[in-house]
């Protein structure tokens, strides 16, 4: 069956074709610094945005007007699963990723709940054969229901934690099945509400045991995926334990567990935690840990996690050269964690939105790759911190000086002179190049 | 004298130009909708950022190298105004703007400080002679010196009510004799720290009191220039009376005085207010009372007034957008209410930052026309409220119905067809525009 | 039929009580200044978070446990019916609010949903009758179904507003009906996501006109309860129209409707603006305009409405210290729009949620009129303006002066002495009176 | 000399005392659990908000008023020691903290600069021979001097590194000369305006390399205090490498140092990163390190580090709690990292500032002891996570447990029962504790 019944494949038209249904600045094959856009970006699709949610918010019901509304349970998600793969197909991304309730109805018990996961899962598979679509990473919705209402892997009550590592073993087993590239820990509820009454030592004595025995269950079943943790603060507990990538390798240092894990950041995580997306990528990125990234953009006249697909050009930009500057994301991917807002409720917005989204990335390639290429930013990293290259300076930075020289040198210093910062002129330089980067 | 030797007369040299001392987006002669950049743009210097910060933050001293540092007292004010007008000319901005402090030092009482000023106000006198730099507005610094400790027209000490009265009827009398377009009230520290030791209803009936006054006395003196009141929340107060445009709206209409002002809009308040800029801009504008602009921009993860130079262009389109949608800014301006970083301390930096914004606005200008051109956002708002001009739309719009003809109308109704909003799409075509805008 | 089966009529004990189910501090009888606590106070419960709602988050399912949970549909709405009063008994409050959807199910059509509500309305009308408790206030919800995806008196579809019309309506014959003190308009989804898209002229003139049609209904059927405006920021819409007092005052003097409506202010819509809870109550205070409170708390590290119940003593102290100097709340009160955190599920919590919002108002009101009893911060005023009572303050204060007289009189002045505004010692103070206020 | 003429030493006179310069709730001798108040409180006067800071704000100038403002140079410093002394022992605190140029002037060179700090550190050593108050830490102000623009250890010019190392090297002298039990980092310009001009990973290696010539210089000179590190986001540059407690844990345990640091905790720079004051207090613990405390509040409204004294009993009483669990300060001490505001600049106002600060934490500790001394916190933790300590809670607890075994476990549960967090309740009895702390 097809259900975007009148959208066709989005092709790529260039910066001028006025086609609601094209890309104008994402043109899949073509190379921007030795590769081409679809293999750089490695775009991939969220399910539960695109095929599950409602458009509900805390003041509305849902809005959305989806072509499978007329099914439910099982039926619905076969549906959502066929629906998908038309989308992939249509948007062109080389991948997709879910948690295991965005793909199958939860059943009256565990048993029931994962045999619906296998049928679901056997479908995808099938659909997979014929598609491009490869899956980027599957997680476990471990906060949806109100079993965890006290948090999974930190909850404070045994049972649910022993439950929450059920639904993580499926999951691994799931990606193995349909060759997850990495396998993602969102927190979800780890976190708590009040200090008043939490025991937060135990629950992170307790999360680290449980990303112990993920690591080791799949070694055992040798799903070689790689583990991302993507940090969040304040949704939805108060304070969510991985409030952000500092925070979460802090986390992982204090437990030995640093080895095993790359990041998977967020645009708006950031930013609510009072990070900029690039600091957050830049930060994982000179720790070797930067792992895959959940494409989208806030408000930030908003105090919550917005989710909006992302249209910030100078963002997408900033975010690129991080990646170029990574060696690109290896196993990860540019997904669109992102939801049509909730008045754009008609099917042909989802293709709107991404390919707004896919745009705006392609957009922030191009100018990053400029900037590489003429070397703008090393050349200005390069004069600025010029002086650690030669004399004292060499010495601090090979570990060869002591407070004793130090005092020694300095007490020789007349008026040090400084180089300005030059930071304005840095800013419209980059704007020069994201508007001349469609003009040549 | 010459003060800024190593920097010739800025001049356009386009979008490819590889010099950091020409614009490339800011052709002043280059016509837009029918008028020249610069008649549209009305591009102001602040002399408080410009020529008398000197860098200093919560945490550190002054940072900034000017070629005037060897001066104090009125010399220093003389010196200040000669680089002023020489920077203007290089610059190329038809206007500039002044707190009367700013130009000339205090003395040791109100009569030596007027004396001062007039000193300094009829040097800037001779300089505009010989210059096309007009002034756009000036205002009375009535917050820095500690004897406003508490405010100024709303201090709980009458004397300093006087005080303030007087310097800002200076201030009105410089205005007039500079041939200023506009008076600015912005309300420095007219607000309160704490309620707990504030009579709130007997500041703000001062105030009115006290703008009332300054109406008279320019209509006194024959001082025609267009009253504005620069809205700002948090600072320095922490709760400033014209928090935003709406609350200075109310606050003017409970008073009887909103014939008597527009507003002075800067994009760093309104956000610090929890607006975007292009609110307060569309706010005043619907309200006839779009003024003047103070053109800056803030930082979205910190909480206060950063004042930085504008180069978000996406916010400088909506910006222009809102100015083009207005007619223009009749006697206001663009002022760059903005500073250079602390680490931004070279002369050079003056001008980097001013081209750097003078490109961003320039850029916004030319995109904002180009959707007006196309009617972009009109056919939007068009057929997204096409249902108010027949039928019972247009009685609603009309104020021709009541509400038992709309039950009425109601209870005949079945399900109501909505139209998405498609903001995804809206987004991305401005993105289009924007990166076309120079590319053809 | 009982549902609240283990919790007995809540009475007072005192500060000393260990019983979880007893008030320390709220003693209705208890006379503070002339009336009894329960006269000043007014306390509401809110039918939506305390019978309606079910802990659903942006994240998760709901989760409360409710002794209704076996019915549906109409029966779900006459349980409630049932447990309400049972709870409006046994906690002693003298008032309840609701939306109209909170109390009866949507229909297929209008016709149905009012059918709907004829019947529950029967069924208060019936259980009122037998209870002390009153309708403080009713309201129409407008924003939950998806036709108010675009908001309903300022929707882009007018049909919408027909339809949102037809909803007031309704909910002013049922407050007349009932009783109603006042008539609530919170915004809803009055407001716009982004600019791009939205005429604010057209819809602020409909809501005027909507508003107008509201005043001329009620009159015409003889309700003439207080209209009640109850503005706040940010959500749902990205600006909400209504953002604050001062902003809802603008508008409504912009359309000359200020005569008819007094404010509805909620703590934690306040502190989302930017304002603290008593500020919003003091401007409508002082404008007169003070008419209800929705009392509750956020959590200032959050930036959305949390809508806790309020136990911030500091902040219930300030907020009754306001509603004193207002002379009480006239015809408004105290409503509790605060709702349980989703992980105290538990039906007890209600009771123990309440008894700590009314204990921390009671307390609140006993340090507010010890405060006021002592003449704290009366006498604090009267010697920082003492100024403006005597000489060239009292001439300012009587609006006999102007900018000649005033300058005058500055170039006489010396050296100004200023008094310290003393803002630790005024908080140590109210510290002490809180500690000592149940010392006694 | 005597400079604060007209107040005496401060004295405990209890809760209804109505002498402003007394403490009521504050009594040195009286025990809390087995040790004085002065022994666990260990309060410390801030110098540089105390004696140097003038009131100035980005907006005004100085306004303090204070007895040695006739002096300057050399002599405004030795008369601000002398006062500083008397200051103490009138307030009674047992402990001082400073930075180097807040106790002397720098010179015009390094040299200089050390001899200026050689004669003042004298003159406090020949006070500290006739006064109680002991050199609770000191630092080195190593951000503003203009020099610093670009950092100090993370400075982008080498010769800067040095002179900040050399101005820590004589902090560290210094520190042993006075008896400090502590040195304390705070990070000054230590982080990043723009990552476009950063070499983020040379900055944080090279400040690893600092810290480590520190503690090895300590060593040298056998300074045994304990290190600490303040963390604080966003002030004075963009992004401050310490954004928070786990932040700077996750730099220790990434260059080895985590053994040679605790944290100083300040209240303000807490909930500026988003934080709770009693998280930041409790992260420290359950890791062993937290060190002191920096006692202040800000304003939940205003996005900077107001520094004001601490006067919020709520806040105080969690953070006594989060103290005593950790068994008391040890070396550490309760700071006054607080500033009058600037409109409280009589000097009588540093008392009464003092007086609020230190009541408000006596208040706290008696509060919080009380919680402890009934288990009130312990028993619903005992509760709460009880299922730990029993069956495959215990096995989980132990790390004896695997996928396969909790997957087994899970199958076999039927609906898992939860309890209720019971916040509401818990707050209540919080409010209930303090209202009853002082009415015995
Ligand atoms: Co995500
Ligand atoms: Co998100
Ligand atoms: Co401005
Ligand atoms: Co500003
Ligand atoms: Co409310
Ligand atoms: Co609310
Ligand atoms: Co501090
Ligand atoms: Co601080």
């Amino acid at each position: 069956m097809t259900y975007f019944t009148n959208v066709d494949k989005i092709k790529f038209e260039g910066a001028s074709s006025k086609n609601p249904f094209a890309f104008k600045f994402y043109n899949p094959e073509e190379k921007v610094g030795g590769k081409t856009m679809e293999e750089i970006l490695r775009y991939a699709v969220s399910y539960w945005h695109t095929f599950t949610m409602d458009g509900s918010d805390p003041f509305g019901a849902g809005s959305m007007q989806r072509p499978w509304d007329q099914y439910s349970g099982l039926d619905l998600a076969k549906a959502r699963v066929e629906a998908s793969f038309e989308f992939y197909n249509k948007i062109g991304v080389p991948f997709f990723c879910f948690h295991d309730i965005d793909i199958a109805p939860e059943g009256d018990n565990l048993r029931e709940t994962n045999k619906n996961l296998d049928t679901i899962v056997s479908l995808i598979q099938d659909h997979m054969k014929d598609s491009k679509a490869k899956l980027l990473w599957n997680t476990a919705n471990n906060f949806t229901h109100p079993r965890f209402v006290h948090g999974a892997a930190t909850s404070s009550n045994a049972d649910v934690y022993a439950y929450a590592a059920a639904k993580v073993k499926k999951g691994l087993e799931i990606g193995k099945e349909l060759g997850a590239q990495n396998y993602v820990f969102w927190g979800g509820r780890e976190g708590y509400d009040s200090l008043l009454n939490t025991n937060m030592k135990l629950e992170l004595d307790n999360l680290a045991r449980f990303y112990q025995m993920a690591i080791d269950y799949a070694q055992e079943i040798g799903f070689d995926a790689q583990f991302l943790i993507e940090p969040k603060p304040k949704e939805p507990t108060t304070h969510q334990y991985d409030y952000d990538v500092a925070t979460a390798h802090a986390f992982l240092q204090n437990y030995g567990l640093e080895k095993h894990f790359k990041f998977n950041i967020e645009a708006n995580h950031a930013t609510l935690a009072g990070h900029t997306f690039e600091h957050e990528l830049h930060y994982a990125r000179i720790n070797n840990m930067l792992g895959s990234v959940d494409a989208n953009q806030g408000d930030p006249l908003l105090g919550w996690d917005t989710d909006e697909f992302p249209t910030d050009l100078w963002s997408t930009t900033l975010a690129m050269y991080e990646i170029l500057q990574n060696g690109g994301l290896g196993r990860g991917g540019l997904n669109f964690d992102a939801k049509v807002r909730r008045a754009s409720f008609k099917p042909e917005d989802l293709f709107h939105a991404h390919i707004a989204g896919m745009d705006a990335f392609a957009v922030g390639l191009r100018v990053a790759q400029s900037l590489i290429d003429d070397n703008v930013l090393e050349n200005i990293l390069d004069k600025r911190y010029e002086t650690y290259t030669t004399g004292i300076g060499l010495e601090i930075a090979q570990g060869k000086t002591d407070f004793h020289k130090l005092e020694e040198y300095a007490l020789g210093l007349g008026n040090i002179q400084q180089e300005s910062g030059h930071l304005e002129l840095i800013k419209a330089t980059i704007n020069q190049y994201l508007l001349q980067a469609f003009a040549k």
